[in-house]
């Protein structure tokens, strides 16, 4: 792994570097010259090594105003090294190789003490345009235009400045381009699996769309020993890229013919799924992973969200007689600070697969390429490195 | 405890007894000669000691047909001695104290040897007008004419006939008229707290609707330590009943003002109560029940059911982002033979109080006082001694 001598000569001083910025929903982003300012109390300022690109990333650039903000750097995937330090920081370093998360870990809130919650009371998870603790931003471009911060990361920078409630330091022995992926995606589907749903042994697990997130609930399953992990989607291309992630069937929700998908995996699984998770948000999609989770015992996992105002409807009888359960999780149920690690972890001991989940590597100034192929649906996941 | 010689001189011959039969919806019970047919395979003809009055009783003798079905025996709530023993029986002999259970327990489908689930595969719930096995009826009138069983018990006659997949072998100990209410309300109840939620000492507790399950619920947490029990009726008197079954605060859904009874609790609670739950199965009511649990770990425990078609909406978006659960249990989880038995113990160690939820007792023939008191609202439950 790269690893730079972190000097001070920048510490205390606005640093001028390169950022690609998202000036107009949908547009490529420009790589510009960009200020970010010194951390202030409780905030590291972080150079980044590398980051991926996310759908939240996608989705937040192609939102036009007033829901998406712009000009905005984007990002939310990466790792860095502490470049310096706010005050009051406690427990990071100049020279840390960190790992930034979509959710805060402030680990004083009653959320952050218990082991049963992982969203902190104090920084509660919303997608902010400004800094958690005074409502403003560290990044303006040359002419001294505010910069929007997006989901407390901004990693689309080569300096960035991120809260401390939201870092996790790592053990640097993980490559970053594989480190990176932990911040959210593929974290979200093993946390998913592992925390969430606590997949056991020799179960049977339903995934409900093979996005990064579906994948992610198939490594977190295939690695807890299921003995079948079903995948559906719409694009059959799906099942190949599964396999490797441990999906040993596969369902076109688009060729059930006269059935339905649940029908399907009813028949298929003699009476429905242990385990279905819903990564898409879609009501309807929702439905029908409740439907064909196993009765007596059956767990539903809601991972995604589709249109803010999309609602699902359960027959309270249904609901009664089924002995199921359905529940709903921001990043797999993970705990950043200690769940991040620990997922480092398993990879180093060679469980926990993330290779196969990059598909492409590329200069920084080459970002908007990463974009393309992500929309035309080429790749799982684009690792865009720095180089400074 | 009443303790009568069973003779086998009975066995393998039809009984001539009296029974309470529902003849027509919402009409008083007649008290009649009938005949009860010697059990076949798999099943024990029991002499009923005493039966408690349940609402499902209530809600099926109400019902009109085609949906009710007249002439029927109801009564589920019992316990009874075993007056003989068809084919196949192991396990229990003639003279044996039983409680049968709304829900069967087979012991060998894949739903009754997991820890897990507690809906027997092999005999599905279901409020059947028949037996299980050969779909037809042990009762006749003496003009010949078949009676429907109820819930595969039909308690309300001095004799009954039940599966053994039904039964529950009972310590003697328990006083009958104690004991029998472990067979459907009290146990869902105090079930609902121990099995499906698990509620944990210094926890907080919201409970909609204080009825019979309502109370168990309270109880069950009450046994389990927590510090907060919130009870959410219309009905103020039900805070005073509840008190004695640990509720420590009441809330009048119908007199929250311009909030919401889900504000209200989340204002009493800081944020939401760790557990809630539904006994009454109106949707609004699910609604308000989930959208009061905690944020990050709450659970919601659906066991009330409205009418068939209810059904409640949750936006996808706000279940993502709740870390929250819900489900929906049958008998509260229990699993009738382990489980019945377990609470018996526990009121026989003066942990569960049941003495309390006793309001009335009378003789079979009162049976009709006891429906009234019920609909008057007068009664928990009213215990019906068979004195034969």
């Amino acid at each position: 792994m790269e690893q730079k001598h972190e000097s001070s000569k920048t510490a205390g001083k606005p640093i001028r570097c390169r950022a690609a910025v998202a000036r107009k929903a949908g547009e490529p982003l420009a790589i510009e010259e960009i200020v970010v300012a010194p951390p202030k109390s409780y905030e590291v300022r972080i150079r980044i090594i590398c980051t991926s690109l996310c759908n939240s990333d996608i989705a937040f650039w192609k939102m036009k105003e007033p829901d998406g903000q712009f000009p905005r750097i984007l990002g939310h995937e990466a790792v860095g090294v502490v470049e310096s330090i706010g005050e009051d920081v406690e427990g990071l370093t100049v020279g840390d190789t960190v790992i930034p998360s979509i959710l805060a870990d402030c680990g004083e809130c009653a959320d952050c003490k218990s082991n049963k919650s992982n969203q902190c009371s104090k920084f509660p998870f919303e997608i902010s345009p400004w800094m958690h603790r005074d409502g403003t931003s560290r990044f303006s471009d040359t002419n001294g235009e505010t910069l929007y911060h997006f989901a407390y990361i901004s990693s689309f920078s080569e300096y960035t400045v991120v809260d401390i409630t939201h870092i996790t330091k790592l053990d640097s022995t993980i490559p970053p381009n594989r480190a990176c992926l932990l911040a959210c995606g593929v974290s979200t589907g093993v946390g998913a699996a592992w925390k969430a749903a606590n997949v056991e042994a020799n179960s049977t697990v339903a995934i409900f769309g093979l996005g990064i997130i579906g994948l992610g609930v198939a490594e977190g399953a295939r690695i807890r020993g299921a003995k079948r992990i079903i995948g559906v989607d719409v694009n059959p291309e799906k099942f190949e890229i599964g396999k490797k992630f441990g999906i040993t069937d596969f369902v076109n929700s688009k060729d059930c013919g006269s059935k339905s998908t649940s029908e399907v995996i009813i028949e298929m699984t003699k009476g429905g799924a242990d385990y279905c998770f819903e990564t898409v948000g879609i009501p309807s999609l929702i439905n029908e992973a409740f439907a064909c989770c196993r009765k007596g015992w059956g767990k539903t996992i809601v991972l995604g969200v589709d249109p803010p105002e999309s609602q699902y409807n359960i027959s309270s009888l249904v609901m009664l007689h089924s002995g199921k359960s359905i529940m709903g999780v921001l990043f797999g149920g993970l705990k950043p600070k200690t769940d991040i690690a620990m997922l480092a972890k398993s990879y180093i001991k060679k469980e926990l697969q993330l290779d196969g989940f990059v598909t492409d590597e590329m200069e920084f100034e080459d970002i908007n390429k990463a974009f393309n192929l992500f929309l035309e649906g080429k790749s799982l996941r684009s690792v865009i490195w720095m180089n400074i």
